[in-house]
């Protein structure tokens, strides 16, 4: 038995309250090493305090193998406690029948009569704090997002048309400091190609005053960039957008705040004596740094930035007076304009303390009010109730593009990868999780695909059956491609020729068919596997088979069950082809 | 190479902010599997933005085992980033010359060039975020605690003794509902006795109003029980006890109320409309319970409860009114009577909401306030620096007990033992845990030691040297006896020839010796092992040797560096003795 490889871990993602009466445990072991888990669960004063019950110790209760990945199986339990709190420990079994028991105390022998009647023995869940649970949303679930980028969406007003701003055109490589007058006149013109889509949340890259055309850098955080309008018209956006069904989410860029912003230039203009002065990380004053021909590179600034960037300083968020100041802004956003999610730019950048303030707060103003981190890595911190609802998972997607594209990844690698994701979060943040399988951050994913659309929708199939919420790039439903930042931020395609309306279509149908279904890829059972060289993923009764092998296979399902196909000929899935069945037992 | 024992985790005790320059990173891997850890750690921007410098990741830095457990060995190493900021991987390396990478992403191969190249690789500390670090505080790594059961101390005050109360006697065995008249006066009068032993901080068991000898069963937080005093002759404790350098540590008795309190009474009174209904967790109205012989035991209360008293309603910490109720009485007990620490009864049922709010609003007032945490499990969750400075350490005092009274561990699974629960924390939270070897809630150490003084000696000569922050429950320094509650809450010994003098000299020169070298156990190296029967432990340039064999063995000290010892003679240490030595080099 492999005792350094059984593992758990209290008040984590491995023991949580699901909803207010039950609690989830997972234990992980050594793959293939443990043949069962049992575990032993309880009121712990009941050992002391109620000698005429059946101690808990005596009533194991088999554990599930959920899911393995390279290293790891999984084993989880759904159990309750008529006195909302628990005692626990597991019971572990290898192939020999050599049995073990995993205490809070360490492993103890299975006959340690004096160990198990020991409350002091078990692992615990104190008391069932519902207020410390973390929540999924159920409005998230049933989300599909389209991400614009604001500067490239559409230019529905030409009067506010940036000095410079260049003819719209969906062919174009875009410069970095290129604008083609994108604008929210443009986003409310069009919001009926949103309806006609399907999608009903939209995630809009910042639109606050800010001098660059992506506005990371921002210059006022209560106003409109005036090239895309004012707040009359962005009230309008949500306005028309919520009667539609559509959400509204912003981007916060509270990690720094741009240079042009009066609060800087009056650090740069009084230094230490600056009522700013420590509202950002300087290291000595007066604040310098040595331009390079890299606008966004200086190596020597004398004050923490944005990576090397000295044009985004950091803000200092452990400062009262700073999260005073972004907590009001993050508040009035959605006090005055009814926003219903903020997507947190760098998020991992900044301090917890400060994330738990804006959760509290936020959650007080609108209690079902969506919290979405852009972090890129393991994201369990700010994951656990009272910091974020969900992150950008890129590692998710990531993997997802690894084999499908790339073929870094084999079927079993692909999978094992995704079982470990999902096994770092409960399930409940894995529903909330935003799974874009590409962004303003990264390439198109029909230019990664080498623009084989029968693979990007494979993909997307694929995506969109998974736990958590898909996003889809403004142009992505038209075939649009671009390499990274800044091709991937093309001007929108609206000429009818240069769309490709088969994608359209199947983009639609994918929306149809995830918002039908939408409670199942949410709280749904999850199976997932590889079959005769395609990989299979179950959804309580929904199946999908995904030929990612160079072969055609053969695949037996009968016809009136198909939900959705793409490369499914006469019972044949083509490489590249899926197949979404419903099964009818 | 045992991967699935390969174990790190982020914004953990696996990786955290020491200073606010220098983060402490931890990997812990199969016991004598592994060979040698290095680590890779540095700016996680510099690898896309600075090609002008060689990349961290070729720039490897040894870890060192620093402890070892029955199933880990655990590396360690402190580091620094001039951008505050780190990426990081470890590049692991068995026996066997075979080498792997352990990245966030899982391991990878040792020469796999793109994944080292690509930031999102590594484990990351995203920002050195100084507000969100743990920090300990001086003035507890200087204090030896001392335990003062008001009840049962001194009796300074006949005019408020209740009712029925007893004579006092220090010898007696006293049933669960006797009263004995101790007192604040009392207290004030032996102040001196506190200074003449050494000690520098009282934590007093339950002070205010409430009907029980133990005060667990608050009636009125903002009183002092009228049987100890009031709030006056309080205020006159604390100040005489600062003016002799002592800290003043009171009980918050949080997760419940006394029955009796006008809170619940209320809530029996006007049931469901009470305007309390919802500061309780009430499964119906009105509220009731079966009475048993047990005045602790009822089994069908319908509100949740500590244990199974039906006289502790359990409070609804996640009710706004509550929140603020309790935080005022923490706060009022600061502001107005300069306490400087709370200890927290059934610390862990409370919500981690409450306890963020808790220590946020107490660390305003008071920087440096101390908040001390009653569980007896693992206590992770709640020592990440935002909510508890400490808890009573009862599983690393108990494998103490566990080894040189009970022999249930023997030397080395002692220090195995010790290991784990040290490698559970930061370094700097071990140095503020409470180590108490008993206490109101278990049988005094003299009983459990069968009146062996020289084992008493021993391990509170043992405990002395450990990371962490010794108590002594009073009366231990005359060596009072005692069984569990109510034996262990004897009236003090005040009567000199019932004292045991002898013991009383060994504290003293025990507490003389913690005070002069508390830098050194709160910051200095720790190491112990075991020798010729003996365990040893090390700190810095202090070593103890404990002889907890059955046989008297040899041990070759100078006598000139010998600190402090018992049964130590002519250079053999006998069975329960020790002896404690500054290297001379």
């Amino acid at each position: 038995m492999n005792l350094g490889a059984i593992i758990h871990r209290t008040e984590s993602e491995m023991a949580y309250l699901c909803d207010d009466h039950t609690a989830q445990i997972r234990l992980k072991t050594e793959k293939n090493d443990i043949y069962t888990v049992a575990i032993i669960a309880g009121d712990p004063y009941s050992l002391r305090s109620r000698p005429d019950l059946v101690p808990f110790y005596q009533q194991p209760q088999p554990m599930k193998k959920i899911m393995s990945d390279a290293v790891y199986d999984y084993w989880q339990i759904t159990v309750t406690s008529d006195k909302s709190r628990l005692g626990y420990a597991f019971i572990i079994t290898d192939q020999n029948q050599q049995q073990i028991i995993l205490t809070d105390k360490g492993f103890i022998a299975a006959d340690d009569q004096s160990m198990l009647e020991d409350m002091n023995t078990y692992f615990r869940m104190p008391f069932f704090q519902v207020i410390d649970r973390f929540k999924g949303i159920d409005w998230v679930s049933k989300t599909i997002w389209y991400q614009i980028f604001p500067e490239r969406f559409a230019n529905g007003d030409t009067t506010n048309d940036p000095k410079g701003t260049k003819p719209w055109d969906a062919i174009v490589n875009p410069k970095w400091d290129d604008y083609y007058g994108g604008d929210l006149q443009g986003v409310l013109d069009h919001l009926d190609h949103l309806v006609d889509l399907g999608v009903n949340g939209i995630y809009f890259n910042p639109v606050f005053k800010a001098p660059s055309n992506h506005k990371y850098d921002t210059e006022n955080y209560y106003e409109i960039d005036p090239d895309f309008g004012d707040k009359e018209l962005f009230k309008q956006v949500v306005n028309a957008a919520h009667t539609r069904g559509i959400k509204i989410m912003l981007d916060a860029v509270f990690n720094h705040i741009g240079d042009k912003s009066p609060i800087w230039q009056d650090v740069i203009k009084n230094g230490a004596s600056s009522k700013y002065a420590d509202w950002f990380h300087v290291h000595d004053f007066p604040v310098h740094y040595t331009p390079t021909d890299n606008f966004e590179f200086a190596v020597d600034a004398n004050y923490d930035t944005f990576d090397y960037t000295p044009h985004m300083p950091k803000l200092n968020t452990a400062n009262r007076q700073v999260q005073d100041y972004l907590l009001n802004i993050a508040k009035y956003w959605v006090t005055e304009f009814d926003i219903d999610a903020w997507r947190l730019d760098v998020a991992n950048e900044i301090d917890h303390h400060f994330w738990r303030r804006f959760h509290d707060e936020l959650q007080q103003i609108k209690p079902d009010f969506y919290i979405l981190g852009e972090i890129w890595h393991n994201s369990q911190a700010w994951l656990n109730g009272d910091e974020f609802t969900g992150v950008m998972n890129y590692t998710y997607t990531g993997a997802i593009i690894d084999h499908f594209i790339n073929h870094h990844l084999n079927q079993t690698a692909l999978l094992e990868t995704l079982s470990s994701q999902l096994m770092l979060y409960r399930d409940a943040t894995n529903a909330m999780m935003f799974n874009a399988l590409d962004s303003h951050d990264t390439p198109r994913i029909k230019t990664l695909s080498h623009d084989n659309m029968d693979l990007v929708k494979q993909m997307f199939a694929f995506t969109f059956m998974q736990p958590g919420v898909p996003s889809i790039y403004y142009g992505t439903e038209y075939g649009m491609t671009g390499e990274n930042d800044p091709d991937n931020r093309k001007p929108m395609v609206w000429e009818t020729q240069l769309q490709d309306q088969d994608m359209y279509q199947t983009m639609q149908q994918l929306i149809i068919f995830r918002k039908q279904f939408a409670t199942i890829f949410a709280k749904g059972s999850l199976e997932f596997g590889t079959e005769n060289g395609m990989l299979w993923i179950q959804r309580d009764d929904i199946v999908g088979y995904f030929n990612t092998s160079q072969h055609q296979q053969k695949l037996d399902v009968t016809t009136d069950e198909v939900l959705l196909s793409n490369n499914f000929i006469d019972g044949t899935l083509l490489t590249d082809g899926f197949v979404i069945c419903r099964q009818t037992i």
